[in-house]
């Protein structure tokens, strides 16, 4: 396996984000993939680039690192590793500082490092409210920027979670029970939010797997009832008009991604 | 403000991760940000062009374009906007091809979109075990990967949160309760699992604001109450040898790699 290291100066994350989606461009390849974060220092990269020499020397191939590193004095350091050296940001810098008409200020861990208080608050407001909007505990609605709607174990919580964590957006979510589902129209309590709401669904034989582990041979566990619940959500859904979205082949990433975009939410990540 | 669009053929969260983290160098230059997810057909390609080359000519300035769409077609429709390109992908295409001895195989939306039951699984095994491990409501820490501790509001839950969904990890959290803080002692609790445990502290004046905003004018948001409470919390960790860090100007991403660092727990994002 080739060895691969995410290097940054902050967390890593930016380093390992584009590392990977490279990465997974090239199927069948087995890489070895580690994460050095908080390279902020001449003895920190001396000290990396002779982990990853070792690493490349073990395997006999030489390792590769996608570098966010900006210090071009730490950079070299890490060139002494002898790995391929992909530097993420430095190809982009130049055509950058041209047309915006200003050098650049490189600042060691800035880029996921000190976030102003406002932010922050955003962001955990945001997941105090996913989580005590979490199941329609609290059916307090009116401040929620949209309300995740499907079957129990459709993948709602995590999604409203990583949506007010990364887009501090404040997502409550509602779990449609058996009872919900024999009505076969919305939910009072959801009627006054018609615009706010999202449709999760699931693969009926998926969603037994899920349950099953969860309450094992339970009768909410049987396939008979998973089918009958996705098949009425999914009436639901489209009798009311109600965008949805099947998570079965989906990543938590793309939900949100989808979820935003269908409603028209735009925000930043965090 | 110039106009920024992160383009992507999936989520466009790595066109928006290393996009942010190149325009946070060039501090006092405003952009106006616009992520474009999913283009994946000439049509949508071409729509975001147009939309593209609108927001220039409304604030007569160049637009740019951080791109992760690995289609060339779809790259020279987009190019038709007149924006300045910032392929992400492309300067490192060649090197990778290069040194793996193989062509990369482009698949749209690859990198942030279908992912395998068992990563999915994790995460999803990780948020619930957060959850209902969340301020010592749950005890059961054997199965535990670490255990953060600290006062009420000191940034426990969102971290624990952020560590399941990226890194699936199962992640518990203690409150140290004024009680607990009397006894000058480990908790009884977190006795048999030392080596999980993490600290977490925050300056007291920020922690009387969070407070203050929770419970407005109780005893539990006083500058006194959160200075004794922090005081004795600090002292505990020095006391019993438990790592820790402040959260008061650290961003989430920040404490979660700092934590998984220092307790030596090595996992991939997802």
């Amino acid at each position: 396996m080739r060895p691969v290291f995410y290097v940054s100066d902050g967390t890593g994350i930016t380093a390992e984000t584009i590392g990977h989606s490279l990465l997974t461009q090239f199927e069948g390849v087995e890489f070895d993939t580690r994460r050095i974060p908080f390279v902020d220092s001449l003895d920190k990269a001396r000290a990396a680039a002779r982990t990853i020499r070792e690493a490349g020397e073990r395997v006999g191939k030489q390792p590769i690192i996608v570098n966010t590193v900006v210090d071009s004095q730490l950079i070299e350091a890490l060139a002494e590793s002898g790995a391929l050296m992909l530097d993420v940001f430095t190809p982009f810098i130049q055509p950058l500082e041209k047309i915006l008409g200003v050098k650049r200020q490189p600042r060691v861990g800035h880029a996921h490092g000190m976030v102003d208080f406002a932010a922050y608050e955003r962001r955990i407001d945001a997941t105090n409210y996913a989580l005590s909007h979490d199941d329609g505990i609290d059916v307090h609605y009116d401040d929620a920027d949209l309300i995740l709607v499907g079957v129990s174990r459709s993948g709602k919580t995590p999604t409203c979670l990583y949506m007010a964590l990364h887009y501090g957006v404040r997502a409550a979510n509602y779990p449609l029970t058996p009872d919900d589902l024999e009505e076969s129209e919305l939910p009072k309590r959801l009627r006054p939010h018609r615009k706010k709401l999202f449709g999760l669904t699931i693969d009926p034989v998926r969603l037994q797997q899920i349950r099953q582990e969860r309450k094992p041979d339970s009768r909410y566990a049987t396939l008979e009832q998973c089918r009958r619940e996705v098949a009425a959500a999914e009436r639901l859904f489209r009798q009311e008009g109600i965008p949805a979205l099947s998570t079965t082949h989906t990543s938590i990433e793309e939900i949100a991604s989808k979820v935003l975009a269908s409603l028209g939410i735009h925000r930043h990540m965090f």
